[in-house]
């Protein structure tokens, strides 16, 4: 029984050929060219979805151990920690508390309000000699959402929604999941309350985190490129109207079961 | 410059004609209806992303609230969040313990080992007259998606990666993700650790929950349909060696930092 009406499909694309990043990069033009690698043009409706560290590298946010001096806190956490008295400064310099300390994970609220592992700090795949090097978070990951966007509408006519993902660890689950910390052009947060369910019943609870939908999803291409594919194209979604950023996806304190702070 | 190496591009799936389904209603068949109604036949390193609520339903795990006797505890519970107490007793026997109360939300850790609201019992669009009826999560779903695989493999001669996914609220973040509650086909957790990144540098955190990613990308086509797509067809993914359950992306209580309980 062929069906009439047109398929729900979402295709998503990992972007070929984008290269080594170097800071003052144009990540505007490396995604066009990467769009025409694929013989691909933006359309309305797409999204592109940018890994943080693409986006950090672009913007020189890299940080040489060698020049941080820390402080008794960060020697005191790091001892506990088993950690680089120096990488715990950053860390702490990048976070407002400590959520939790355990054997060597060290969680803290970002100063962005997110909850995350080491301030999202990476040392691996960093790309500088020496394991001096480590990679901040973007400065404003949704001010650079929003910048990108803007670009690639100069460039091609198209402003494509943008998530800047990074990848999280997470309560209650193992293993990591994409989650959208940089937004730019529609509703990170999908609210769905009122509206009918197939039985006429108004939905009770339906406030989606698309953006952290369309982070996990393309971490479904990340994962097969090792780390080479930084940029994927999402096609095919009918997004809800307006605009949003990521901070609308950080649960305020006041509302967060989980929330907890330590010294 | 266009790439002679193929695109990474994965396709999610969303196949129409899947009708209400009633308890005993053969999933496998229904799913194998619904390809066909999309003109597609399933293939090797295909996966089956299914909402639990379907797997439910054909399970008939419905409970009529009319023949729930609460307990004390499920009055008491009942009081302080405001909910019947006949649903706080079920969500109560489908719990080792309560994980959090605040307001009207009550968290628990499921018998599965899901921390999540409500033991994931599901009040609206449960497709029976009347507000009395609810649908628990289905008894085994890792043992149900084994099941759907075999018997599609029976039906199609291709035994495809199954998730079946539930709605979840999360610590820290605004909105609801998909979550694998039941796998069958691949691994759930997909450790790269030891693999080598782009500069030849050990990965170090590479741990990726596999099974969330697919099932809060199925979300994306979900989200397009107010719940009238419940199957989504994912292919296109190089999916790693190995057999896995849902029951690997739960983290074990005594590694769970955010891990409390309260009476």
């Amino acid at each position: 029984m062929p069906t009439n009406s047109p398929l729900t499909q979402i295709t998503l694309t990992g972007l070929p050929g984008i290269p080594h990043v170097q800071p003052g990069d144009d990540l505007a033009r490396l995604v066009v060219a990467g769009l025409e690698a694929a013989s691909l043009r933006l359309e309305p409706g797409d999204v592109l979805v940018i890994t943080s560290k693409l986006v950090s590298k672009s913007e020189g946010r890299y940080v040489d151990l060698g020049t941080v001096i820390p402080s008794p806190r960060a020697v005191d956490v790091g001892k506990r920690t088993n950690k680089d008295p120096r990488l715990v400064e950053l860390i702490l310099r990048e976070s407002t508390s400590i959520s939790q300390i355990g054997g060597e994970v060290l969680i803290v609220r970002h100063r962005l309000g997110f909850t995350l592992a080491n301030a999202g700090i990476d040392h691996s795949n960093v790309g500088r000699e020496g394991d001096q090097w480590v990679l901040l978070l973007p400065e404003d990951p949704d001010a650079s959402a929003r910048r990108i966007r803007e670009a690639l509408r100069a460039l091609t006519g198209v402003g494509p929604g943008i998530v800047i993902s990074d990848s999280h660890g997470r309560p209650f689950r193992i293993g990591t999941l994409g989650a959208a910390i940089g937004l730019a052009g529609f509703p990170a947060v999908w609210d769905q309350r009122g509206s009918r369910d197939l039985y006429g019943q108004v939905l009770r609870v339906t406030v989606t985190g698309l953006g952290d939908e369309l982070a996990a999803a393309a971490g479904l291409i990340l994962g097969q490129g090792a780390e080479g594919l930084p940029v994927v194209l999402v096609r095919g979604l009918k997004l809800p109207p307006g605009e949003g950023t990521a901070a609308d996806l950080v649960r305020p304190v006041e509302l967060d079961l989980y929330h907890h702070e330590q010294n």
